[in-house]
């Protein structure tokens, strides 16, 4: 075995949240229902046979422009006003996330998130080797106001200020909050005053159980402070890997640039163009929300049966349930009896930038059915219980 | 507009090599030859309608276990013995070696490459703010002496050795030329001595016109020095998105963790396995090499007609010619006078690291037929007789 020299970034070793455990029921990933994937058969076949010259060729590297006026199309429905210049194709919103921080953050910058956030864009940062800049979370979302005590101090003593915030407003993951209108509207403020970036993830907002839809952060700047992050992996299905950025044109093209491998799948591209031009994809959300509402009300039920212990808000939308058990719990531990039992959780832990409380779960009611979201819940109350009667024993 | 500090590595903007002058017989690109573009309605039909929950889904990070063990079936009989757990599945090659980057290189490391080298590559390299170490080629190839005395001057000054080597030795983008196997020994010899990584580009070896097959370097590799990258972008279709790294566990593992957007599109990789089983890609790459062969030949007499003042060696395989205008010629007019004429190409300069000479044009013979070619070759020519007319005028 040979002993290289890494680079920094590459010390991110561990677990990958992609490997599951063979043969559990699955809650430790937002996947797609497989139920609802969508039928593409038309859009496919008529992608690579009377299409085959685009969708098997090199796409532009910005993305077809078709798909680039059907997302504008897309997006202006939540009131964000977006040319196809603004607009750019990536392998989901994941891939345009790293791009913004090629292009903005440097090793050692400060980035401003959450805490807890996504698990994945914090791996994604760490091959980064940022400093994070972690804000609270209350029932109105992101803290404004610790985040403006935070930059103040940070100015106050000179100390390099954060170029970039990543946040998803919307049905968080994984706390499943959304961030209100005020509180958006002060983020903004603060990206103009202190010159950073907002990377506003937003992969869950038209998944919607109840209540009223919030506007994006983007559709509040009209400085090119934000960034808008999409995907069609939540709405219609992860493997087709189609996404986009909006922002600023130069900013946007400065990202294209960052691209290793130019224009992302055309023919993945052409099938979404497709689906957005015969409105498949709006009657695929709705049917999705309807199932992901009942996916929802079956985890809040079991919890309520098998597991009172845990303290819940209930999700209005999007795909994860947060957990909080007794203070002193060890949801390690307890997740680990719950793959002894048969089902997979995510721990909290995984979703703090930092060193987070031990006591909390994420639960993804996404990938799998009612019947097996009881059963789910249900081993790991049965694991629960028997982490109480080992701690008792101890 | 606002003013952001952008991270060093984004001041790379400029054109880029996947926008072409609309309207032009394009000799710029090695896209695919759109008549020979492969039918794979079967296939598609069948990964998103059977294989739907696998096809629609996220991938496993590592891509999907079908097709890496097809890889290994695949690369073995070019003398690569690889198990699934060397192979990682990309989008193309050249997210490949930006994974491959990201593991080995801080900004500032030198990486050795060949002037000129693969232009795209070159971009890439250059978004991680990397210094170029250039070595030269002959009718063998790679110029191994030429690295031996830069490697071992560079220690003696103890300067910072260099942590890569990027090369395509077969059908080397641009000039042709495949390295001979004693210079392929030697370099692996010098990787292990000298401690660096190679990574060998290998999009082309299958598309061989005449002569015998060298062994991959890969395949000379028994110490974990070499990473083999390879594409089906250039045997199949570029719009799959469908690549692969070969290399020892421990690093395919780390370049895997340095993915921002997980498995890869899983749609994708099941076409691509369905064409790996079935033997189609086998006669594809036939039915394709018999194709460039003639498009290669068009290109060498329509150039002995329009414009017998370059300088050219004839590709025994691949997608480019090189060739050298007289010394002194400007290349970059040239290709100016070329797009008004009708044709695009590229000038060689976007070929080397550094500042190359400016006598040299890149030209793909794979992307248009040989009708096209010749026209092509002819507009050349005129704009080539113009360049000269204006020159003697001045």
């Amino acid at each position: 075995m040979t002993d290289f020299r890494y680079a920094r970034r590459s010390a991110i070793l561990g677990k990958s949240v992609f490997d599951h455990a063979p043969g559990t029921i699955t809650m430790s990933s937002g996947a797609a229902y497989p139920p609802l994937l969508p039928d593409v058969v038309r859009e496919a076949t008529e992608a690579v046979g009377p299409l085959r010259a685009e969708a098997m060729q090199y796409a532009p590297l910005m993305g077809l422009d078709d798909l680039r006026s059907e997302i504008c199309r897309f997006v202006a429905t939540d009131g964000i006003e977006a040319k196809p210049e603004n607009v750019l194709v990536t392998y989901g919103s994941k891939s345009a996330f790293d791009l913004a921080l090629r292009v903005f953050v440097e090793p050692g910058d400060r980035v401003i998130v959450t805490r807890p956030t996504y698990m994945t864009a914090i791996h994604i940062m760490r091959t980064h080797n940022v400093q994070f800049l972690d804000i609270g979370q209350d029932a109105e979302g992101f803290d404004t106001d610790e985040l403006e005590r935070k930059l103040m101090r940070l100015r106050a003593n000179a100390e390099p200020m954060p170029r970039l915030l990543f946040d998803v407003p919307d049905f968080h993951n994984p706390t499943g909050i959304t961030t209100s209108l005020a509180r958006r509207k002060r983020m903004v403020e603060l990206a103009r005053q202190y010159n950073f970036v907002i990377c506003e993830d937003d992969p869950y907002r038209r998944i919607r159980f109840e209540g009223e839809s919030v506007p994006p952060i983007k559709s509040l700047d009209t400085t090119g402070h934000v960034i808008s992050l999409g995907t069609v992996s939540k709405i219609l299905a992860p493997g087709l890997r189609v996404g986009w950025a909006i922002g600023e044109a130069g900013i946007i093209r400065r990202m294209a640039l960052q691209k290793a491998d130019g224009g992302s799948n055309a023919f993945a591209q052409r099938i979404v163009v497709q689906l957005m031009q015969s409105n498949k994809i709006v009657h695929h959300v709705d049917e999705l929300t309807a199932q992901m509402r009942t996916h929802r009300d079956a985890m809040l039920e079991a919890f309520a049966e098998h597991l009172p212990e845990a303290r819940i808000r209930a999700p209005l939308g999007g795909y994860f349930l947060w957990a909080e058990l007794p203070e002193g719990d060890d949801a390690e531990r307890i997740a680990e009896l719950g793959v002894e039992e048969g089902v997979e959780v995510s721990t909290g832990r995984l979703s703090f930038p930092g060193d987070g409380p031990g006591n909390c779960l994420r639960l993804a009611y996404s990938f799998i059915g009612e019947d097996e979201i009881r059963r789910g819940i249900a081993m790991l109350g049965t694991a629960y219980r028997r982490y109480k009667s080992a701690a008792r024993a101890a």
